[in-house]
């Protein structure tokens, strides 16, 4: 490996230039190794955030990330490998349904994921509100829990992209999160060293997501579709609403309980619609597109997976869930139609609550949360519940009941259309 | 003072807003408390470099950098006071003669000044080659000196603009050093602290500079200009060639040598010019534009000066000068007509020889240094000596004849007029 050194580096792309391979392996490597300072490292990434990469400068990136750490190998298993990477939203439990129904249809889930942090919760948080559960897997267990259940959620380890880790502690303190080329190679590198055979990517797009608009949310999107296909990863990925949350609740044994509810043949519509879209995705990207996912819902086989999931680690599928131990209802101030529910304020409600976290090491509650009794295009009526607000800490109702001020329209009368769950497809 | 957070601060200069006074004085403030991180601080440096600084927001830095620590006070001084500062060249001794000079036609010279770093050399380093002088004076002996001698050249005090020294540091690791609102702030907030009544800048422009073209030399002297005047502190500046190095020596004790020559009524023709016309605009700067500095170099005065100045620091002005160890002469390869010599070769050649320092801990040599023996515009002969390379340690020759290689031509005749030495004057 040739020897630079980060000022060259960073005047480079300060400068406006694509850094060559050979500056990317380095820089990485020796942020890695502690050779590169924080502060030179969140230089660099400001600089990259405003002067951007590169189709090439992101791909090598991404490969200098992966091999900073180790890397998975599913090979030995008997079905092929398909995994789902949300960027994040309000109300997002998809992963919870979706890994045990895709297993259900052939196909094995390693669904490594990760903690909330801010308005949007963590697929982590919310599967630990069930008793006994643990998140904490070596990967010799996660190899044979894929084996024999089919489907596993669990914590990423520590050796796998350890650069990605670093860097997005760093950039989560210094503004620099914002930056396409970043956010693509850190969701990349891990999914890829993971060793996934097929990827589907929810790419968020709203008020409650990462992305506020469609055009960067698909700039994004196709940013890591070529990568993850550069990489031998069959990629695919759906540009989905984020404006308004996903069913009825957002926080951790609420979202559960939903999950649950869905994997019963229940649930809410839309929540059921993006699980079995995002199913048909993994299991065509996996070659496995002869077997319906609906029939998995309808015939339980699902719901069997769930269990057997939950048990090959310590969890108990049928103990019940814990419930906050205070709650206070927000009527509607009026009668007609809910026209809008914002997605940024019912996660912020949520958050506040103390569903969410604002710093790493906090912990989470788990019964807190808000539950919203209509949908964009569900009638209302003044006086009856719109919202209820779930906590262990009552001193929290006020700041959560702030968030949601401004944060829904209830009309006289349906205006246009609600918004479809599915905005684009890219591939 | 409101309170903000760094995240806050960092991504309104992303997203390319102006700053508020309120998130200015917050950050600088911050940072030099330890609040802020070096990651945070370096990341917003980035973001200022490439998304700029309208005036208000500099002025608000520059005062903010100003408030982390002490001010100085002149006032009860019989005289007048006028300082000078370089952005920094190569050979560039001008310090040393015009302090005196200016002293010596009635207006106090408070010189805080710098240690080199790179090819461009330190006036304290040049200054300690003489025996015996110290650098580090209390505040109350500085005072004392200005009101006895009438002129000081010696280290800035910690105490002065501490967030400055701070972030100069971190900018200098971190490829944010090139950024016009951070540099002028930088020069400006020592120097508004440091309690001069006049101010004059020497903006070098040209190869052997920090800025290598006009126009952003331009910039950052009107920048400058701005901010002295709205602090109150009567500032001028001239635009100077640093294309070509200053005088005919760059290192220690032979740029010392030199100046002496200047304070003698002799010297390089350039330096001679430039240092009489800083000094007149110190003069005008300070309200006393009834003296011609070429008198005070012709009858003595200055010299007296220079001499009471060394020696009130514990310096001996007639001791023997060090002289470096090994030589080597560099013959001029054709006869002809020396018609470019490149500052930054130069500095280069004298920074290898061991004159200046790599990084902050490195000690320098004191003898070591680079003499040419022709200017642009001389005669040159074939065989006769171009260059004199001085140096303690002779395993340093070959690196300073590759930099000196390339870094001047011979020609048949001349071509044109020579460049200027003054470029332009910013009032």
């Amino acid at each position: 490996m040739s020897t630079h050194d980060a000022i060259e580096v960073i005047s480079a792309k300060r400068d406006k230039h694509a850094l060559t391979d050979s500056q990317i392996d380095w820089v990485v490597d020796a942020y890695t190794r502690g050779d590169v300072a924080d502060e030179q490292m969140s230089a660099l990434a400001m600089a990259i955030l405003l002067n951007g990469m590169d189709r090439r400068e992101i791909a090598r990136w991404t490969g200098a990330m992966i091999a900073s750490g180790e890397r998975m190998d599913f090979s030995s298993l008997s079905r092929p490998t398909a995994d789902k990477h949300s960027t994040g939203g309000v109300g997002d439990k998809i992963t919870l349904p979706l890994a045990p129904l895709v297993a259900a249809c052939g196909v094995a889930v390693p669904q490594l994921s990760g903690r909330g942090l801010g308005h949007t919760g963590g697929t982590l948080d919310k599967m630990e509100a069930i008793p006994g559960w643990r998140a904490d897997l070596s990967n010799a267990e996660m190899l044979a829990q894929l084996e024999s259940v089919g489907a596993v959620i669990c914590a990423a380890g520590d050796g796998l992209a350890p650069a990605d880790k670093k860097l997005y502690a760093l950039r989560d303190v210094t503004g620099t999160v914002e930056a396409i080329p970043l956010i693509s190679s850190s969701i990349m590198s891990k999914k890829i060293a993971e060793g996934t055979g097929a990827l589907v990517l929810d790419v968020k797009v709203g008020s409650g997501a990462f992305m506020k608009d469609l055009d960067r949310a698909r700039e994004l999107a196709e940013t890591m579709v070529g990568l993850g296909k550069d990489a031998g990863v069959a990629t695919v990925a759906l540009l989905t609403n984020m404006e308004t949350p996903l069913g009825y609740t957002a926080g951790n044994a609420i979202e559960v309980a939903e999950s649950v509810d869905v994997l019963s043949g229940g649930g809410p519509a839309d929540v059921v619609e993006l699980t079995v879209a995002l199913a048909r995705e993994m299991l065509a990207a996996a070659g496995r597109d002869d077997v319906d996912p609906a029939d998995k819902l309808a015939d339980g086989s699902a719901m069997d997976v769930w269990k057997a999931m939950i048990r090959a680690q310590d969890g108990d599928p049928d103990a019940p869930l814990p419930v906050a131990k205070e709650s206070e209802v927000i009527p509607a101030p009026s009668t007609g139609v809910l026209t809008r529910l914002d997605a940024m304020a019912v996660g912020l409600a949520a958050w506040r609550l103390g569903a969410g976290r604002a710093r790493k090491e906090d912990p989470v509650q788990e019964g807190a949360g808000v539950i919203w009794h209509a949908r964009p295009g569900d009638s209302v009526t003044a006086g009856e519940p719109l919202f209820t607000l779930l906590t262990d800490t009552p001193e929290r109702f006020e700041r959560a009941r702030e968030s949601l001020e401004g944060g829904y329209d209830i009309a006289m009368s349906a205006i246009g259309e609600p918004t479809p769950v599915i905005l684009d497809r890219i591939a």
